[in-house]
């Protein structure tokens, strides 16, 4: 099947969606995929080159500012641009551009498995001339700072001189709409260059932002520039460095060359940049391009050997989920300062911020077939776990840790608290995520080192947050779920359960820290200040949480007051109403009984132990008629959850629903930038739909199903450090250990060992 | 007793609490108490003159602006300043300045009989020259555009020339202070100067308001000027216009004149705004200062003789409860664009914008004193019912009015709706504001012309925002009521039971306009296409109003979801985190059982007939212990409940503590303006809850008690019409007919006929 995402069209409106779909990225950097040598000034384009929580700092106004309301919020810069290349052709220096002549071939593609994108066009200038051009790009997975272009010019039918200009430019800004309110409002000119200059045969631009004070730098260089393309002048002014080569083209020779961006930026490069990046184009000097494009695809290999997915039946699926999966792989941060944007390292949407579903929706992926990075992402939280204390303590908690519900760098930046810092269940999806990766990985030293601190601060802030009612249950009140569109209630099911679970694991933690390393309990509860008699506050509180039920529907309410309020009139809501939050106010939506998102039912997946399954079936059949699925968070909890429930042709409508969200750009803005939650759900409604995967304490557990759609699906799970590879067959399930130690895994409620060498075929 | 408020102090802080303190206003006009000839550079101050309803429009910025949320607000403006005026003595050219010199003797005096105020300084120069000066000024009650400045300077112990500079300044801006949210946040400078020019011997000046376009203009001329003081110079810059005069100053021979300034806007002065302050300025060029403060002191006289409040036994309540009323009279808006401003026309803090409060704490006030003006701040509500219909409109409601929080011209200001828009009651305060004002004056051409449409439309609202549940119950979710510390909540038993009243008598509104005039009856039930069978649901929806109830507490409950909630740790929360808004941000606020201000137990107090006796006295209890009062709103009600619970005591120790709420400072922010609503619960805590006056059905209710801190206490309420003086002495209660009509009133459930000449007195 392809690895290949391939696109031909050259209409606005696909060219502006595709910068995000085309976007490459290592965790670190992201390039949009924008046309180097840019589209002509009408044509509507986000130019953006990123750094995973590169940042600056900018007000938040407000009408009306009440206490504790964040006064500032973060902001992911576009930082300097390094893609722009022009080609000009003869001496009257004909501008290559989609815009003039005419092109007369034209197609680009994304390579998954070579970690690639290329654009290949034929193009007829005014005045006749023919060239060929191949711009090939690659963000590497293994040099962190190297953005790379490759670039390739071949006359078809001329002999002529070729003038190549290659541009950094400091001169950059963040997009900005004013109309939408997903989208940065304002703040466009925030980095400012401080140095601009050329070292030898590179170009060093060095900016800050304006109020962080954070600074990046870039330097870039040329290779493959030999007698053929000579270098006419490298300018230098304040904002930017221009290339200039020239050769004299002849008829079907190609001119190529490559052009090296290293950046660097002082959150994790110590000392002087302008050394740093010096010192990482030593070692890349010894770099050819062929060895580059290698080990790009050793890396891959690696990752798809490891985690692939095949769908045999839909190809049309099976694009889509590589291409999820690739994306997530291109946008996961690799170091304690970043997470997983909202929209990845693909675009501006959300302001960069790190938000809940990186925990709920894309840590499961990684967990699954890349544990290193799961780790990664939960390392970065324990990083921000002392602004996560100070902000409990801004918000009236005398102890434990509130994580923010948007944020780069710790700092909460929501300014609607209502669908922001009152979704205090942020906390205990972050305690849930490293209680998975625990239950997945057995990883001891890792839980000691970062979980023990998260699960007990957190289990803290649940009780002080919660009482004890005269009734002896422990009560939640005035915090949001997940469903935006009922906020600040009581006892909502979502929260009390997952707070439920996070004081659960915070006490069994403690007990087991205690039999793992005594002398580093007691180093961590010297530090905590924690002692026995709090933690059995987590044990009396998780006992006593108070849960709502509703007798006569037999399903847990949403809220103390959801199942009061009167249901929406769907009915009398005209379809371009939705999504409803663009069209009512949330006074209105907040008074029906409608729900932007799954919520109960999240819950239900998440916590499935939590309920029986009955209570569960009617969960599911009462909240989904009130479900909008407004929230790209939505449909794959659906989706797992009917799977789960034996309903698989629903399962498999709610998973069509996600899985070309961005390809066929369903939700009309994927162009600023790509729905990562989503991208994450589809894979889950996969592994823990229709193949029933769920992390429990005694092991990894599938109850496996094959849609009827598709003739067998595989996919891979980590458990304990080993990959297995997991096979669907109409009636089969097969399992193969791809390497490590042998391994357990429940099927079906019977515990099978999965060893080396061996396959372990079951009917289901 | 006195009428006057007499002060001494220079000190900084008194002196700009002062300015608030001797505002003078007519419900058109607002100047504060500033020095005529400025303190000097550095002492705080907020020079301010304001035109009722004379505002711009600004933006409100939010972080994540949501659906329907206001773009913009309205701000009431700092107009032309006309209060400058400098006094220089000799060649020398001394300011007179209490910066300067020696102030030898120093008073100012608020005359409440006379409604000016004066200040006289006793100053020696630093080249030892003294002179007395006076100032008295008065914003006329006659002449609605009039405030005039009366000068005199007598030299004491020197015969020199003194320069008098006399000025109307342009450059205006209003009062910003970025650290405190109850002020404005910026946009000072919003008022321009269009036209400044010299007519004859004034000076005119007007402006425009920068976004509402508003126009305001303001025409001065001086008096009094002989061949004493001459004419120097009339100066006319793009800003101001200054006038200087001199005279040889002589030893004890005063040199006077007066400054009259004439103040027109484009809202109420159509036409051209110079020929209309120049047709004023005929009509007043015939009137003499003699004759304006005769007309002054006679409109003072008659009003006091209808509304004065005698207390004997305690002088300083006595002066707080006329300064209050006097401060009332001034602040009242008497035309269909204004109403009152939470700080009157004293000050800039909530912006000039009108609320809630006008409705529940004053118009009582003006209703039992002065009822026409009480009929005026009705007229200004019906005529921004338009405004209100399309509010409900883009609330998402099918039909009704939802009137805006806070506003000027009718369109919502509030930018934090969940205590702002989600105070939904203020349409059913409204209501029962125009339900009381027809039961106190049985005027049924106001009802046909005003009332009827704003009640009708109002009881629509409520049906399409409540519903009816499935035990038959309608109930209202996700409102805020009164109490600011509890947000968006279901069912709050102040808003539902004032929501009932309101359907209650809409209903009945309804079929006694059919009886009083069929052909009326036609024409609006045509107009708002609303006939019998959607008014027979707003008695269906009154009847079956939702009350929360707790069985085992005795009470009715806050909302749905109070009690369940843990009570506040009054105990552990230190003096100085008080007011809690300051200090804690909202979600932890709203987590608790804590009351900003009295919620229920206003509304025991508004409709004493939907709860009996025990469970009133219960509530009480229960949310006294529960109460911060943070807003000045609410001793006043709790000291009205103590009194008719019978506790007088009680009643009397929070109706102290309102009374010199800012003739004391107790709230530390007199400067930004007085606090009215308090002004208005001050008096109702003598007439409805010492004397117990409630207006019902059946007409006029008082059940007089006599606190034990006083001899007696008189006050007056008119009923139908006629004013009635009250008398209540230690155990007697006397009532006179002041004029009119003869009209009976309940005492202690009795019926008493109040004749002509002919003083009633019994025993209570």
């Amino acid at each position: 099947m392809s690895w290949k995402i391939a696109r031909d069209s050259l209409k606005e409106i696909d060219l502006v969606n595709e910068e995000s779909l085309f976007f490459l990225g290592n965790g670190y950097i992201g390039v949009r995929g924008n046309f180097e040598e840019s589209y002509g000034r009408a044509v509507p384009t986000v130019r953006g080159t990123y750094l995973n929580a590169f940042h600056d700092v900018i007000d938040i106004p407000y009408g009306e500012k009440l206490f504790a309301f964040p006064e500032t919020q973060q902001k992911m810069l576009n930082v300097i641009d390094t893609q722009t290349i022009h080609i000009y052709l003869g001496d009257e220096k004909e501008h290559f551009s989609i815009q003039e002549g005419e092109v007369k071939e034209y197609t680009r593609k994304l390579h998954m498995d070579e970690g690639k994108a290329e654009r290949n066009i034929r193009w007829k200038s005014p005045l006749g001339k023919e060239i060929d051009v191949c711009f090939e790009r690659m963000v590497s997975f293994v040099h962190r700072e190297l953005f790379y272009i490759k670039v390739s010019v071949t006359p078809v039918n001329f002999n002529d001189v070729i003038t190549i200009v290659s541009i950094m430019d400091g001169d950059v800004e963040n997009f900005v709409d004013a109309s939408d309110p997903r989208v940065g409002g304002g703040h466009a000119k925030l980095l400012h260059v401080q140095e601009a200059d050329t070292i030898e045969e590179s170009g060093f631009l060095r900016s800050r932002a304006e109020s962080s004070g954070l600074e990046m730098a870039c330097l870039s260089f040329h290779k493959g520039l030999d007698d053929k393309l000579v270098d006419i002048s490298k300018e230098a002014d304040d904002q930017r460095i221009i290339f200039t080569y020239q050769t004299q083209g002849r008829q079907e020779q190609p001119v190529e060359f490559s052009k090296w961006n290293i950046y660097v930026d002082d959150l994790r490069h110590s000392g002087e940049l302008k050394q740093k990046a010096q010192r990482i184009r030593g070692q890349l000097e010894t770099i050819d391009d062929f060895q580059l494009a290698k080990a790009q695809r050793k890396y891959l290999e690696t990752f798809w050997e490891r985690s692939d997915v095949e769908v045999d039946g839909d190809d049309d699926l099976q694009e889509g989920i590589r291409f999820n999966l690739y994306h997530l792989l291109q946008s996961a941060g690799r170091d304690k300062y970043s997470n997983i944007t909202a929209k990845g390292l693909s675009g501006e949407g959300y302001e960069g911020h790190y938000f809940w579903d990186t925990e709920i929706y894309m840590v499961p992926v990684f967990l699954m077939t890349a544990p290193d990075l799961a780790k990664q992402l939960l390392i970065y939280r324990h990083s921000i776990l002392d602004k996560a204390r100070e902000r409990a303590v801004e918000m009236g908690h005398r102890r434990g840790a509130l994580f923010p519900w948007r944020t780069i760098n710790g700092k909460e930046c929501s300014s609607y608290f209502p669908a922001g810092t009152a979704q205090y269940h942020i906390s205990a999806d972050i305690a849930y995520s490293y209680i998975q990766y625990f239950l997945a990985t057995r990883d001891e030293s890792f839980l000691l080192d970062y979980g023990a601190e998260v699960l007990l601060e957190t289990a803290r802030l649940w009780v002080d947050m919660g009482h004890f009612r005269k009734d002896g249950t422990f009560a939640i009140d005035n915090v949001t779920g997940p469903d935006e569109y009922t906020c600040v209630v009581n006892n909502n099911y979502y929260t009390n359960s997952m707070a439920k679970y996070n004081l659960e694991w915070a006490y069994k933690i403690y007990q087991m820290i205690k039999e793992i390393d005594g002398n580093y309990f007691e180093i961590l509860s010297e530090r905590l200040n924690l002692w026995d008699k709090e933690v059995e506050s987590f044990k009396r509180a998780a006992e006593a949480m108070y849960l709502p039920y509703d007798e006569e529907l037999g399903i847990h309410a949403q809220d103390d007051t959801f199942l009061q309020k009167a249901v929406w009139d769907f009915e009398n809501t005209p379809k371009e109403h939705y999504p409803l939050l663009l069209h009512y106010h949330p006074l209105t939506l907040y008074r029906y009984q409608v729900c932007k998102q799954a919520d109960t039912v999240l819950s239900h997946f998440l916590l499935e132990d939590y309920a029986d399954e009955e209570t569960i079936h009617n969960s599911y059949n009462y909240y989904e008629r009130v479900t909008t699925h407004d929230s790209s968070l939505s449909t794959c909890v659906f989706s797992m959850m009917a799977s789960k429930l034996g309903d698989l042709e629903k399962g498999y409508q709610y998973f069509q629903g996600t899985t070309r969200l961005d390809l066929d750009n369903t939700h009309n803005n994927t162009k600023d930038g790509l729905h990562m939650a989503n991208m994450g759900g589809t894979w889950m409604a996969i592994v823990y739909g229709f193949a029933g995967l769920r992390v429990k304490e005694n092991g990894l557990h599938l109850d496996p199903k094959l849609p009827k759609q598709w003739n067998s699906y595989s996919f891979h799970i980590h458990y304990k450090g080993s990959p297995v590879k997991v096979k669907v067959t109409d009636e089969k399930v097969s399992l193969t250990l791809v390497e490590g130690e042998q391994v357990s895994l429940w099927v079906n409620g019977e515990e099978i060992q999965v060893k080396r060498n061996e396959q372990a075929t079951l009917s289901y």
